[in-house]
């Protein structure tokens, strides 16, 4: 059974994704992800959605790229949080993936990040998943003092290198 | 048996999308109009489609603003040719409308026009269907005419009033 | 004690921000609303995050315009989920909240939902809510039932308004 | 005979448009391709359409990028469907292709397709061909299939290269 | 004979360019007005760029909105100089114009003006035609030392009433 | 004696601009007001620099719309700071004013504040003064406070109204 | 003399404009040219134009990037026509340069050209200075001949290489 | 003692950075450098600012990328003057950066310069603390006078070496 399931609109995205299913394994968050188009495979979308859903399936992640649609088209068919990673292509800057993804209609949010926002995805998903399971919150709290202190030490190092 | 089907994808762009109709019925090129958003009533696209596909119906028109999904979701679902027409709204100037509808991924494309384009998704409808209605390609070059017979008319008006 | 957290960036978005505090009480969504500002009440901000967390708050909601950092910086005093709205201000077409509320660095995500997308907002809380809430879930369902009649309703009106 | 015409703004595009020209080759479309600026041989543009239209052209696709004035000269010297490719230069993100194929005004519409989406310029020629070609669409549904199956192959190794 | 043809893309933007006529009359230079598309009448405007050429036309100043041709396919049948007033549609907030008007193809340049910026047009005219008319040059000199001293009037003016 | 010189670029900015000289007359710092522009009257831009700066100015405010050239204009002939208001025009979002104003080069930076940022002007100007004027510090913090309870009082009130 | 000055804001723009020096030197004008920063150098740019207008300049060319002031700058003190080239950086996709040098205000045009078009800034020239020197606009017919004989000929062979 | 305080949002960050300490070091500025995130090391940026303004800290510069907070967030703790430096990341051409850093509510202003403009924060910086340092002001005119002499000898050579 997996908690979350996360949809790629395109083999082409999967490095800019990884990093989201990396975060959900260190978080020991379990996920099913698959390559799914919103326009291409859009009846293996539903079959998906539906069948991790009465697994147990609690969040969506979804990311694409240019007219990006699949944040959308799974917010259609689900009423579980969805949440939309755009993915910048090689026009545009990545205003099309982001004002496609979230500038969706009443009653069918996406819950958006950033652009090529991958660990962000997971990071929301975990905080959403959080409110039934109180391991994760502990481990946001643990990883977010870990950055912390890693800022420190790297901001104690930069004082030194241009100390005046 | 209508030979175009328009969706709108929401009531509120009935105004923007009337010319369209009123065009499509001036050319004598007979359509369905109805109301059917990509996320909110996507069971209900399907069966419109797959119904006014059996009935003949040879090209689509989709209407939609915002994260404009409408066009693609419409596209995912037959070969006929889609024409989208961006529904400019409050925020974004637009864009949003625009770049949704646009960037589609290899094998859907939409046919997109301006934005608020609604007279130039008849035209264009009127162009492909001429492909096999011959009377159609008579009927726009007759129009083209009247048109530049009407901004003649209005330059010579224009250059009488702010002569020199 | 409210399971909701609303805080408006200013007063001047209260009438964008009011369809939310409706929608989820329809939803018998309990929620606590208030002013606060990133900049201007940032103290006030993180005392209200602090006791509204310990009295039981589960989501956050942000609304804001122009340099929009209030979703931000709520993000960055709570492991909850922080939803964001942007607001759109007389300039830049909404750009300027939409990509200071969007574009937050890892480990501190904001879900994003549309400019001035305050109905969203609730939809997006109801459905992170469900985790725990079944009936939740339920009402979603329910209402976007209703919402597919309406729209049916409204495209069988249309349909025959344009017949040909 | 072509039943395509592909106009090239530029040879600098070619390599852009080249998987248009091959596409075609694929689904047994003749064309007949060169290159002819809106400005600088509009006069050849101008024999070049109306030679081929009375050979039997039925479509024209024309690519251009910067201030792409291409598709509009084409579209307003034919009845045919013109499809229009914005081809992304180096400054303004494509932004400028993008918006000069697609704003045309009434009555002389630009079908336009994605920034340097020359495949489905291809794809959408085609689904307008097969409005009097029955092989032409059984040949895009077969090449859908494929695609799907294509993608379903890469979402299976995808999945069991992450699983957890 | 008129140094100066002025194109209009069509009759709605009358009133953002009848500055530049008027101010083309105060300069004493003599200009031709007129309608003309460069999708819609393109033949008409071959026709009078032929004509005005050789009745003495020195300068074109094309006006055209949205994805605005007109300045460029001027400029296509011409070696005068042409000058391009970019006119703000309803969306894309003049993006669209301006763009199309100013990103042309080496060798047919189009002296682009500000959005709506009908006044400059004539402006730039005068100083293009002050090359072969001294009279013109004193005029701008003299048009340029009225507007100094009344924005030092102004300015004047406002010091005072803000007076601390 | 001015401690402050504020540019308008054009009349038309003073009902935007009149909150900065309200605020500055507030907090007691003096200042000098008048409209020059950086194009028409350079001279009188350059004189009136030179003479605040011996009569004692310690801070230039500009305000300007369109390629808003004032504040670099301003910048290049002094070196005490300058504070850019970019003023939002009818077209392109105040886009045009915002990047004019801020995008410098090394060594002539303008400080820019928001599009229609008059107060802040004031406020930015406040800040700088405070340096060697005490006084201003103690008002700025002061006014902050007041600002803090005028948002709690509207919180309160926002609360009372929507509670449920 | 110099029939043409041409404006460098900065060296690192020299590459990006030698196809200017280039074209007019095959064109047969006289050109200086020098580097000249609108805030760096103003009142050598002042000492420049007054000294090449009195030997005979006509017309000034000027390339800038960023917030590009430098072509309002010349406009601000010449009345001879001042062509601008909007050069682009690395940020900002050249919006910046683009809308810095074409929004000017009444009175001060500059006929503004592409980003980065500094041929098209030479033809231009060119197109000015024919209307006292006719023999450049028989160079400039002359040219485009050459230019759509070369095109018809890399359109011949495009041709042929695709060839069905 | 540290006359100013830089805050970079990420390490990411230290290359385009760097420019502004060495500058500062040139002019004789004292400063103290450190990393502080607006949303992961929230305490420690409010902790850095209470401790260097006691300690006699006068400017304060912040740089960051994305939906940039940083300068914001420090602006809402101190009443000193605060630089911020939009640092452009790898999408959205820097918009978002920009947007985020500029577009701040009344009475707690950012003094934004441009995009990745670390030398010009310097430069400001220097600016207002030469009211109170009158040596500043001599070293800011020198080094003006320096690049003006550079700019000079280099435009010299640029004439030669293009000379016709």
């Amino acid at each position: 059974m997996a908690e979350v399931v996360i949809f790629l609109g395109s083999k082409s995205d999967e490095s800019k994704v990884a990093p989201c299913m990396q975060l959900l394994k260190e978080l020991e968050i379990s996920y099913f992800v698959t390559i799914c188009s919103a326009h291409r495979t859009v009846q293996l979308l539903e079959k998906v959605i539906e069948r991790e859903e009465q697994a147990g399936c609690q969040v969506f992640i979804c990311a694409a790229g240019m007219g990006a649609h699949l944040a959308g088209a799974c917010a259609a068919r689900t009423t579980h949080p969805v949440i939309g990673i755009p993915i910048a292509g090689q026009n545009l800057a990545g205003l099309d993936a982001l004002l496609s993804t979230v500038q969706m209609p009443p009653a069918y949010p996406v819950a958006t990040v950033a652009l090529d926002g991958a660990k962000n995805a997971a990071w929301l998903c975990a905080q959403i998943l959080a409110l039934t399971r109180e391991d994760l919150r502990a481990k946001i709290k643990e990883q977010r003092i870990l950055m912390q202190q890693e800022i420190e030490r790297q901001g104690t190092e930069l004082s030194r290198k241009y100390q005046v």
